[in-house]
This record gives structure tokens, C-alpha cells and sequence, in this order.
């Protein structure tokens, strides 16, 4: 922890901090506070856990984040779809509502905490690559389904569960009697108007001659407008006796938590689902912080985020909430509203603070549909079609990666969906490692380079021939050569010298060198001579370790050129005579 | 199937298949078929069948290989390592000694055939380069020792099963009590006999005057002796009275094999080991057979192989036995034998199809210890410390991934330890390519070359930095080259230019080339242009379909050259004055 040693990350702009700056930030938190307790709150409905572990979720981990993450815009805190994972990974252990599924929630936290951790002191950070671009757009837009037709419930005022869309859509219909009107009729007005203030809102503020900075952060607003209207409705109408479900009163104390109940088969049961919940955090998050770093010329250390990330989550558990990581729309909120430092989110915290401490009561006739309607909107967006026709033109197998993705998370469900998009890309990978272009090389008359036969008209010289191959030597085509080379001589029986010419090669194993070393001895033994051109310095560094070189009847050339010279040597004036 | 388009691979020698030929493949093959039998019993034995099976394993597979393979050298029947991987997948399902036990030992042979036969017809046999060297160094190393603790129990006299070295040592320790005098006796002066044999015979044979080949050939007949030996001896002392077990009366039916009481879960619990066995078996085979190909400059085709193997697999299921593959010593007998075509197979399975008819009452005192210790004494010698040291001096985390396959097969199980060493194999890939040499370079002053600044006296331009990464740009390592550029331009404020080098770049997959945009569009915002030099052909041909190359402010330069003229124009008389 190079930046640790230094101090906190956030001495960098601390030590410069302002009383201006404080204005500037403090007047954003403001406005970013109001404009995220709706979207706390119902992160926190979509987990499965009450709306006011939202807020929770958004305090003290906002404070760690800010401390010690590298990026100066990032905000930290409930995100759809480490939420819409908590829900997924709890459901089968627990009874929504229940004390049980609130102490795994905040297990689950820590737990993928301890992870992120874990992967910054390790330096573990690339594990996270393994999820392609085609795994994340499959996963990302089956998740937004997914969460959006689980909000659904909560427009219709029922109760349904499950981890894919059959099992939701099932128990749906097992419920569909049970339906609540007025939940239901607050719910189409909601949807109606969150959507024509996504839409309109802003060209109408435009028109009316607003700024169009104002005019886009006034309409984001329309969420808050939408709650402050429903709740006085619900309130003066008494609809939470006619069965509109409300967020209600709200516990002040934190939950109490009773690990000792624990088994260590749930223990063992969580483990997958905070894996996926670190990983997928971590890469959205890093994703965000890039993209508004890079506008600022900002350094994001990605290692540094993991550890900011973690400590985060391991906060948010200790205050007795659930998993948590920076968010593409609490950034977006954060900057449009004018933070200028990460001392806005800790401002946010504590307005989140004040709010939980003294205006809990406003929000008690707030119906929870509102808060499911203004996710469901939010998240359908995320669906991109566009993203999977992109892919398909440029590549038809990662497109066949992303689509499986999609399809198994949304019908079976989201670790095996991320299980199999995973194994796909690592198969098409290695599919086309393992399929290596190698070629037949010949000079370009009059020159020193080295082209193709098949495709250009090049000078070859009797016994020798070259060979490039044009990927990695490793396990996953090791043997590939191994064929070409054997198979080469045997239908070219007056081979004398072969010469691998290894420009493109930028790394060689051991499966690599054992195949190199047994073309070496069939070659020998088929009375043909191994040479090597070309290698680069760091893998030249690793062969001087093998007996390859040792046992190297050839020779190792520096260039190609080289190698043909020499080995052409008696023949040479003749060539050069033509 | 290029090559069953032109008839079968046998063709290409039967048509010059003359009468000379059959005399001098008749002669080895009667050889090879004494030398073999014993070996087949005792594979048969390993594998939990009963002896005999061996042989009928040894000669309809055989037949087809000889017809189908197109190795000239390769002998195909029950071989150690698949008869061990065949005795692992059925122990758990299954009592030894049973029908069912025989039934599921066929019917992994039909499966692991088809299993082969369709990795052919699909092309998918590059699923096999999985296999790195070091796992299946491990692999076969832990399993001979597997093996060889395995056969103790026939040493012994006592009943002993497990399917990793712990399980195995209790159920012996467990039966220690049983242990039968007679039989411990003879294991005993056969282990003696046969190490001495092994060790000194070929020795003791030349110094009295054999030429070096039939003295190694006699050697090789040193089990041959220790069976009738000890068969003789057996019988005349009636030790089978004793408790000695014997092979007893063999069956010439073939085994009444009742799939009807199969049930799907069974099936099932076969798939894994059907797959490791036709993966492990094939791997093997190849390796034999290429290394005895390119000694006679023969071509072996993997892809017809893989058919070759799968369709003997399917015949040693229709005549009743289990799993075979390519072995190497079965191969080393025939050659050395005198074996000159695929026709010896042929003759080998012919006699020994004799052997079965009318020899069989032979064998009926040959006691399972005699074949028991000839296969701990041959397998012994796969455990190779030896490549463990030469690995762990080339690359330490491929020696950890070769310790981790063996503890874990020794300690665990086969199929658990081919996984993880699979795993790890990947992840250090993953981990190399995901940490890719990236180095600014600069122009070697007078040439054309551009060199890592860091390592030569190099010529830089302001304002333009040059960057080659020298790794193929995939999902493993597309953020690494964003936080790379990122931060960079994060560090030098005064770039106005970056120029990607990828002339060691053999791909791009749709990650990389959503990170290429991303980069693309932050160092926009950042107001830097982003250019490419030296792009591969096909990798310019897949970016061409992309929108990286139409929403690209910078250009694409054939060359490195090029594009450092370009971009320097202005200043560049002044440059050229130095």
C-alpha cells in the first residue's frame, strides 16, 4: 500500500482545501442529499431490507470512501446492482422482512469487504478482468431487467420472490389476486409522470429560458417532487389503511445482529455471492471513476480503490447496513449539483445524518411503490441492445458470450449466468490463441524484411525454411506447433534447417518450452537443424534458464536476415548474383 | 474429416502392403502378443476389473486403431493411467467385483469414445491444450503413486479401495489384519525378481555376447518368465488353497451387460470422468505417437486421432471392456519387436483372440499379485521429480501449479486435481497477460528502429509520447492499458499526442477495443489525440468493422516512422538539424 505509506489519499486535497471550496461543496451536499434519499431508500427495496438501511448505507461508508479512494468525483453508497445481487444471494437463505435476512445482508458486507481488501494487500486487482466486456453488458442488462420486473411487486402491492425471471413471473401470478388497487393506481400515475419528467422536464425548463446545467439537475429532481406528492396523498387520504405499503416508522438504534445463530453452511453459502458482489462493485465503480477522473486529468489507482471500496463495505456493515460501491447516478447527482472535493460526500453523510436524526417522520407515509417505480424507471435504461449488435458485427463469438450471459442470468440466475459468461470468454480465448496464425516466411527481394508466401512474391532458399507464429507460446497452443512443425517436415522431405522466428512472441511457458525442446529432438532425429530468430529480450531472459539453448543443436539469430545469411552462407553469392 | 473423404487413413498403407511385410509383422506381433498379455491382465486388475478383460480390451480396439489412427507405430489397448482414472470414476458407484461395476466400466468406454468421437467431428480437440505440461506432469506423477499404493492390497492379499492416498492407506490399515502369508510371499521374490530383472538382465544378457536390441527385448519378456514362474509354482503347491487369488476360470462370453437398470444420476456421475479419461488418454496417445512419427518423418493428423481413439473406445465397449488409449509402453513392445505397420496391431489382436480361446486354462493359477507387482515396478518410473526441478527453475508459479495438481490428486482425487491445476494454469496465464510489458519508447537516433527509453539512449518528441504494449489486447488486460494511458496523462500535463505502437498486438477482442474507445474519448476530453502505428493486418481488418476507427480525431500509421514524422512536422527540420 504504496499511497497508505504516504498517508491518506485524501491529504492530497485536504492539505489545499479552502473555505470557498467548503461553500461550494456544502451548497452540492445539500442539494445531492435531498435528491438521494428517494434512491437510497429504494436500493435499499430492492435488496429486500427496510428503505431506511438506505440512509444508513449512505453515511458512513460515504465518509471511509472519501478518505481513502483515489477519485475526486465518485460518490459511494447503495447501487442497483450490488443490491439487486444482495437480494439474490440472501433469498435463498432467508425470509425477506426477517432479522435473519437483515444480519446476512450486513454479513454479506463485510464479508465482500474483506474481500476487496484481501485483493488490494494481494495485488489481486486482475482477477477482476476476468469479466469481458461482453460478460458485463449480458449481466448488466439482464440485471435491469431482472430488478425491474422484481420492483414490480411493489407497484402492485404483493408479495413475490425468486432468483430468475420464471420463478418471479411464477410466483407473480400464484399472487395476482391479491393485487391492491389504490397501490396499483398510485403506481401507473407515478411511472406516467417519473417518465414524462425524464422526458420533458428538462426541454421544458429549457424553454422557459432555465440554464440547461439547471435545467437537467432541476429535473432529476422530479423523483423528489414525485415523493413529496404521494406521501401528503397517502397521508390526507389515510391509503395506508387500504393496504398501501409505507416506508412507516423508522428505528433510530442500530439492528441488532446475532452472528452467534450463524451456521457455517451459510457462512459457505454467502461466499460465492460476495465474491461477485466485490468483483462486480469494483469494476462498476472503477469504470465511473475513470470516466470522471479522466476529464480532470486524475490519477485513479486501482489497487487504492480496491482497498477504499473495502473498507467502505466493511463500514457499511458495522453501521448495520448492507453491500455498497460508487454509483454511476449518485456520481452524476454529486457533480451536476457542483462537488468539487470528495469533502462533499462526507457532507452528504452527515446531512444524510441530520435527516435520519431528525426528518425520519416526513417519510412515514411514504408509499414504498414510488420509491420501486422511480427504480424501475432509473434501471431500464441500463438494458442496451445497441451494445449487443455492436459486438455482434465486431466479433460473432463474444456476442454468442454475451448473450448467454444475458439469457442464464435472467433464466437461471446471476452467479451461474456470470459462472458461464466467464468460461465462455476464457474459451473463446483460448479457441483463438489455440488457432495461432503461423506462416511460411520469405525476404522481399532487396530488403531485410520477411513476409508471408502466400502472400507476397518473396525470395526462399532450398533446405531452409522459416516459420513465424504469431501469437504467445503457451499451453494452449504449445502443441499446435508442435503439428505444424512435424507435419511440415514430413511432407517436405529435403528440410534441412527450420528457423522459428519468434518477432510476435511475448511470452513462452513451460508447456511451451517442452514442446519447443521435443520439436528440437524430432527434428534432430529426422536429421532437420532448429534455429530461432528474433526473441525478445524477455523471453531470450527465460529460455537462458532451459535446457532448450543448452541442448540446441542450432543456432540463435538476432534478426531473420541474420539467420538466412548465415545459413544460406554457401549459396549466398549465387542469391545475391540474381 | 478430410482424411475419411479419402477413404481410410490404412489405406495409405495397405496398397503397398506386401507379403514380406506380413512376415516380418507376423513375427513381431507374436512376440508382442506374449509381452502384452500379462501387462493387459494387470491393467484390467488396476482398473477393479476382472483379468481377462484385459484381453478382450487388447484386440477389437486395436483393430480399429490399426485401421482408423494415423500413426504407423502406436499399439492401442488398456493402458495405466486410464485404467486408474476408469477405477476412481466407478469406485464411488459401484461395489468392485460386481455386474454393475463391469457394466459402468463399458459404459464409460462408449461414453468416453463418444465423447472423442465428437470432439473430432466438432474440431474442439484444441480443448485438450487445456492440459498444460506441468499439470499433467503432476497429474501422472501423483497418479503412478496413486497406482502403485493402489496394487499394494494385491501384494498383500487384503481388500482395499479409496480414491486418493488417505482413504487408501486407512482402508488398509483398516484390513491390516488380513494379510495373507502365502501371498505376501510371492509378491515379495516377484517385486525382488522383477526389479533385478529390470535392472540387470539386459546388462547380463550383453555381456554374454546378445546384440544390445534382443538383449532390451528379452529383458522385456522378464515379467513373461515371472508369470509362469510363479503360475507353475502355484498350482503344483495348490496355494490358491491358501488364499493366494488367482485369475481363475475366464469367461469366453461376453459380459451380460444390463443398461436398463441405469439410471440418469448415474449417467451423469460418469460424464467428468468419461471426459478426463478421453482427454488424459488422448493427450498421452499423441504424445506417443508423435514422438515415435518423427523419428520415420511420419505425419500425425490430431483431429483424426481423436476419431481413431473414440471409435476404438466404442469397440472395447461392444466387446464387453473398458476405457483404452495409446500407451507407451504397449507401443515400445511392439516396435521393439520388430513392428513395421499398423498391421502388426491387427496380427496382435488376432492372436491374442487365439490366446483367448485356447489358452485361457494357462492363466487359471496365475496369482493377481504377479500382475499387481509388474505394474507397481513399470509405473514407478512415471514419478518425475526431476521435471519439477527443471520447471521450478524456469517459472515458479508453473511449478506451483505442477505441486498443486500432484498434492491434490494424491490427496484429494484425480478429477479435483486436474481441475485445480487447470484453474491455476489459467489464472497465471491470465495473471501474466494481464500485467503486459508497456513501454514508452523513442527513436534510436539515425534508424528507423524506436526503443523502451528506459533501456537505450533514445530521441523523444515534445508533446508526443509513444507508447508499445507488448501483449495481444484481450478482456484479460484491456483496463490495464486505460489505467496505464490514464494515468500517464494524468502525470505529463503538457502531452498533446499519444501514439499506440501494437506491432506485438496479434488480437483484440471487444473488451480491448471498448477500452481503445474509452481511452480514445477521455484523452479527447482531456484534449489529447490518440493515434496507431504498426497495426497488425488481420487485427486491422477486425478494427476496421468497429466505430473506434470512425469516431478516431488522431490517425493510423503504417509505421512507427511515419508517424513520428507526421506528428513532429512542425518541428521536425529543427530535429533533423541535431
Amino acid at each position: 500500500m504504496k499511497i497508505l505509506g504516504r498517508g491518506l489519499p485524501a491529504m492530497a486535497w485536504l492539505r489545499q482545501y479552502s473555505r470557498k471550496d467548503l461553500a461550494t461543496d456544502g451548497m452540492a451536499s445539500f442539494i445531492a442529499t435531498i435528491l438521494l434519499i428517494p434512491q437510497s431508500m429504494g436500493y435499499a427495496i430492492l435488496a429486500g431490507l427496510p428503505a431506511y438501511l438506505g440512509l444508513y448505507a449512505s453515511i458512513l461508508p460515504s465518509i471511509v470512501y472519501s478518505l481513502l479512494g483515489t477519485s475526486r468525483s465518485l460518490a459511494v453508497g447503495p447501487v442497483a446492482i450490488t443490491s439487486m445481487v444482495t437480494a439474490s444471494v440472501i433469498l435463498p437463505l432467508a425470509m425477506p422482512g426477517s432479522d435473519a435476512y437483515v444480519s446476512l445482508a450486513i454479513l454479506l458486507a463485510f464479508v465482500s469487504g474483506v474481500f476487496l481488501v484481501l485483493m488490494s494487500l494481494l495485488k489481486m486487482g486482475f482477477l477482476t478482468n476476468l469479466l469481458s466486456h461482453p460478460v458485463i453488458s449480458g449481466f448488466i442488462s439482464a440485471s435491469a431487467i431482472l430488478i425491474a420486473v422484481g420492483q414490480l411487486k411493489h407497484l402492485l402491492g404483493i408479495q413475490a420472490h425468486g432468483n430468475n425471471l420464471i420463478e418471479l413471473t411464477q410466483d407473480m401470478l400464484r399472487h395476482a389476486d391479491e393485487i391492491n388497487l389504490p397501490t396499483f393506481i398510485i403506481s401507473s400515475l407515478v411511472v406516467g409522470l417519473l417518465v414524462f419528467f425524464k422526458k420533458y422536464l428538462s426541454k421544458i425548463l429549457k424553454t422557459l429560458g432555465l440554464s440547461s446545467e439547471t435545467a437537467n439537475l432541476l429535473s432529476k429532481a422530479g423523483p423528489v417532487l414525485v415523493v413529496v406528492l404521494t406521501t401528503v396523498c397517502v397521508a390526507l387520504l389515510s391509503l395506508d389503511q387500504q393496504g398501501v405499503k409505507i416506508v412507516g416508522q423508522i428505528h433510530l438504534a442500530l439492528p441488532s445482529i446475532d452472528f452467534t445463530s450463524l451456521e457455517t453452511d451459510t457462512l459457505w453459502a454467502l461466499l460465492p455471492g460476495a465474491f461477485l458482489i466485490s468483483v462486480v462493485g469494483f469494476v462498476g465503480s472503477v469504470s465511473v471513476a475513470q470516466s470522471f477522473a479522466a476529464k480532470r486529468k486524475e490519477d485513479i489507482q486501482p489497487n487504492q480503490e480496491l482497498f477504499g471500496l473495502g473498507a467502505a463495505n466493511i463500514a457499511s456493515a458495522l453501521s448495520g447496513a448492507f453491500p455498497v460501491t460508487g454509483g454511476f447516478s449518485r456520481t452524476v447527482v454529486n457533480t451536476s449539483a457542483g462537488a468539487k472535493t470528495p469533502m462533499a460526500g462526507i457532507l452528504t453523510a452527515l446531512f444524510m445524518l441530520l435527516v435520519l436524526f431528525f426528518l425520519t417522520p416526513l417519510f412515514y407515509y411514504l408509499p414504498n411503490a414510488v420509491l420501486a417505480a422511480s427504480i424501475i424507471v432509473a434501471i431500464l435504461q441500463l438494458v442496451d441492445v445497441k451494445d449487443f449488435i455492436r459486438i455482434y458485427h465486431f466479433s460473432k463469438q463474444e456476442a454468442l458470450a454475451l448473450a448467454a450471459t444475458f439469457f442464464v442470468v435472467l433464466f437461471v440466475g446471476m452467479e451461474t449466468g456470470i459462472i458461464v459468461g466467464i468460461s465462455l470468454s476464457l474459451l473463446f480465448f483460448l479457441w483463438h490463441t489455440s488457432h495461432p496464425h503461423i506462416a511460411v516466411v520469405g525476404r522481399v527481394p532487396g530488403t531485410e524484411h520477411f513476409r508471408n508466401v502466400q502472400r507476397y512474391q518473396v525470395e526462399t532458399t532450398p533446405n531452409i525454411v522459416t516459420i513465424r507464429i504469431d501469437e504467445n507460446l503457451f499451453f494452449a497452443n504449445a502443441r499446435v506447433l508442435e503439428d505444424y512443425v512435424l507435419s511440415l517436415i514430413a511432407q517436405q522431405k529435403d528440410v534441412k534447417h527450420i528457423v522459428l522466428m519468434c518477432s510476435a512472441v511475448n511470452m513462452i511457458d513451460a508447456s511451451a518450452l517442452d514442446s519447443l525442446e521435443t520439436i528440437s529432438d524430432r527434428l534432430n532425429s529426422a536429421g532437420v537443424t532448429l534455429h530461432f530468430s528474433e526473441i525478445k529480450g524477455p523471453v531470450m531472459d527465460k529460455l537462458r534458464q532451459s535446457t532448450l539453448i543448452t541442448n540446441l543443436t542450432g543456432q540463435i539469430f538476432l534478426t531473420q536476415h541474420q539467420a538466412i545469411q548465415a545459413l544460406s552462407h554457401p549459396i549466398e553469392a549465387q542469391h545475391q548474383g540474381e
